[in-house]
């Protein structure tokens, strides 16, 4: 069985990613801890970028994973940058960088990229969710913006909500489902 | 007489570049307009990994600027980035990020990196100035955080103090300063 290695520092976003895929692709993930650098540029670039230097260093099949929130009133910052802004200032420092603003929409954006090794293509899975910056009423967990994110449509917060509902309608869940229906159809040409 | 290019897509930075230096050097800046990736890094290493790539490009000597504002409400925030936060929110979305806070304080801080070639040591030069984010009250020009802000000591912000009064104090002046003390003292030790 092919193995994957899904290269991040950050082993809560290998633990949901088992907790959405689950088992049957075909493919074994496992996890890679790496700290890659990160290029200042468009979410999609940055992931690019990633996915070619985890593929030079693993030398096979790898996935990367960023995540991001874009504000609306900032036109769509911190983005790329949110994991740092998540570090120096916090989740209460996040909600503040609205405080001028009545506006509270914001975007999760997932980006995925994928390749089977060095120099080969790279596929890109993104997924978004539209919703509203609110202020933290959750135990803070590090390094991640869940107890300040509420998704359209929902009446508390990803924290508040649980693993279970937020990894069915997540930024992340959306991209793993494109990613599988990659893998599924990949699998089906493998087997003819 | 040695040429060092100075490596920036802001004509502006080298226009002042220029009025602060004036001649005398031994050496002869010139201007190249290239626009190179950034890291996601301390404005150190991005100095660093720019001047590198530089000097790749160039193969040749070559200087790097990068400009940054760190307010210390946001721990340091915006901080590398300030140009790209400038571009999508302008100077009134920076003045708005800090309506959550009493502490306007921030500090602006020009890091220099010149190297003689590829391959080459890579010197490090840091000018910073201690001053307040204020209100934009001047006509705004584009790519520069100038109209907001004013360092410790003075009555207005950069822009409002004119060029001259600004490139005597500066951060960028504080940095070309020690560039200028390391490319005397070369000039010295090469005449011997």
């Amino acid at each position: 069985m092919e193995v994957v290695q899904f290269v991040t520092s950050n082993t809560g976003k290998f633990k949901e990613f088992q907790e959405i895929l689950g088992d049957g692709l075909g493919f074994n993930f496992v996890h890679r801890a790496l700290e890659l650098p990160e290029l200042q540029a468009p979410l999609e670039e940055i992931a690019v970028n990633k996915c070619m230097q985890a593929a030079e260093i693993v030398q096979g099949p790898v996935l990367v994973d960023d995540a991001a929130l874009a504000f609306k009133a900032l036109n769509g910052l911190p983005g790329p940058y949110t994991k740092e802004f998540l570090q120096k200032i916090g989740l209460v420092g996040l909600n503040n960088m609205l405080a001028a603003y009545q506006d509270k929409t914001a975007q999760a954006i997932c980006t995925l990229a994928y390749t089977a090794g060095p120099g080969k293509e790279i596929k890109l899975f993104t997924g978004s969710v539209e919703g509203q910056i609110v202020v933290p009423t959750h135990p803070i967990k590090a390094m991640s913006f869940d107890a300040i994110f509420q998704p359209d449509g929902a009446h508390s917060s990803y924290a508040e909500m649980g693993s279970k509902a937020k990894n069915n309608c997540s930024h992340r869940y959306k991209a793993l489902m494109l990613l599988k229906g990659f893998f599924l159809k990949k699998g089906y040409k493998q087997s003819k």
